[in-house]
């Protein structure tokens, strides 16, 4: 439905910092986009790119030159600003991923949209995202079954952040890592209930300072109440090039599961999963491809919020139907 | 958008081989349909259901009485006749799985439905349909990388008749089973050129004839070219009954890979994969998933052929839009 041989797509990114990034890279991957400017808040010669970077007070100017704007915000504090200031003369796409708030933020965002007659995607990426389709698709075909979700091994943001904070740690990195026994466990068909604490590992690498006493830092990070306390935690002592050399990358992943039985009681099992080297890189390039979407929706006229299991799956590729339906089915 | 409160989907089965008995069990698995009747060409009384039965012949006088019909017939004759046949009535949905004849019979289909406006979703089920959603979301998030489709383990019915017409052979099945080392170098993100061959073994358990000649039969199976010449292949001989007892269920199930890198070089893998303990019943799960999709979409005034790259996921739930946001994103 959505494929008709087509012009160019003329992309706008909001915000260049490790997301931005990425999707000026993904976008030079597919020859049917064109990155037409980065905007920042920030002063526009700060910004280390060949592209043309434009200040957000110039925003509006661009209506008529770019077709979707990727949002490249935070999510705690830039995102829900950025995306009325922005859908107000453009389609949008995000990657919203306060889940608590998903819903609220939704519809704010429809509202907004169909008053300015443009089109917007939330939450895009892999989780929300593309985990959110698996456990949609699971729960849809399997209806009598559980659902699991394991992050990781991936480095933890927010729990690198909590290390960090530690007194006498002058840095340091978090990683999430599911526990293959738990695993195992899911895959034996046996649909075991399982805290998040029972799926994961949370093991860290931490810098001391000069003379800090590393027992006590280790007990205080173990002891952390929500971060670490429930956790099988452990905790590496190494040296600041170390952590250069072997933990300066941010890889992620993770798998979606969901077990059931059909009629006669046989057991099936659905898993998705990601093993990603950099998780910015591919949640840009998760962005990029539903921005190609969102390009195809707004062309038919469509305006309002979306979310990516609104979206049929063909408006992702450059491909024709008739293509797609030669080579994919 | 497609989910709003709403009654019951009145459902219809054609066709009441494994497939249709699966897709039997799996309407009651799901509270928001009901099975108003099965259809066939055989005599009513030989069919050993406790729904309604009901001939073929009398198909049009059900035309109020049902919004989807599933398809169960088989792909070489039975659904190219059925298709038109019933979808000149009602909405269909079927599982057509001949790769390289989908995109003829999805025109036919397309001019027929919007002929006679009905709705009709072809070619649906795991591969052609879970495996296509899987591949074009790889293809599309991550352009510059490969595709590895994996089979198994799993029964072959096609290979399973094959070793069954040798000579001397009373009795058999074959599973294609995934090389692991196959498996490894694709984890491992070198995006090896592996051949079918190159990706699979085939196991074959076979009941030999009384006095046969098993050696013979071994060869004339290894040496059988297309089915089983190019690949690692082990022949096993056992009797009837161990066959009766170890074999007789229909496991099934795979994996699609996409492989990439995105823009700094990073490695990037997704992985859609499926352990199936029931083929068929698998298969009818995901029609019967896609029977509601096509019931809103029908009440929606859509009409036409529809694959499951063109329908949002959304429409696969019985949740409601808002629910979906709350509990899946």
């Amino acid at each position: 439905m959505g494929n008709t041989a087509s012009d160019i797509l003329r992309v706008g990114i909001v915000g260049y910092g490790n997301l931005g990034k990425g999707v000026e890279k993904a976008i030079k991957q597919n020859p049917d986009m064109k990155l037409i400017a980065i905007f920042t808040r920030r002063s526009p010669a700060s910004i280390g790119s060949k592209a043309k970077v434009v200040s957000m007070d110039d925003l509006e100017s661009y209506q008529d030159d770019i077709d979707v704007m990727v949002l490249c915000g935070g999510s705690s504090t830039d995102l829900p600003e950025q995306v009325l200031a922005v859908s107000k003369y453009f389609n949008t796409v995000d990657s919203f991923d306060t889940h608590a708030k998903i819903s609220t933020y939704f519809s704010k965002v429809d509202a907004h949209t169909k008053a300015h007659d443009t089109l917007s995607l939330i939450s895009t990426g892999w989780d929300p995202g593309l985990f959110s389709m698996a456990r949609l698709l699971g729960q849809s075909i399997l209806p009598e079954g559980e659902d699991y979700t394991f992050w990781g091994k991936g480095l933890s943001q927010g729990h690198s952040d909590a290390v960090r904070r530690v007194q006498g740690v002058k840095n340091g990195v978090q990683y999430t890592i599911p526990i293959d026994s738990a695993l195992e466990r899911v895959r034996s068909g046996e649909n075991p209930v399982l805290t998040t604490a029972e799926k994961h590992q949370r093991v860290c690498y931490v810098v001391p300072e000069e003379d800090a006493d590393v027992q006590a830092i280790e007990n205080v990070i173990k002891r952390m109440p929500n971060y670490f306390a429930d956790y099988e935690t452990t905790v590496h002592f190494i040296s600041e090039e170390e952590l250069k050399q072997e933990h300066a990358t941010m890889p992620h992943g993770g798998i979606v599961f969901r077990s059931g039985t059909t009629g006669s009681g046989a057991k099936q099992r659905i898993e998705f999963s990601l093993a990603l080297e950099s998780n910015p890189e591919f949640t840009a390039s998760v962005l990029v491809a539903y921005t190609r979407a969102v390009g195809k929706m707004a062309k038919q006229g469509q305006t309002g919020a979306r979310t990516v299991l609104d979206i049929p799956l063909a408006y992702l590729s450059p491909k024709s139907d008739d293509e797609l339906r030669r080579t994919l089915l």
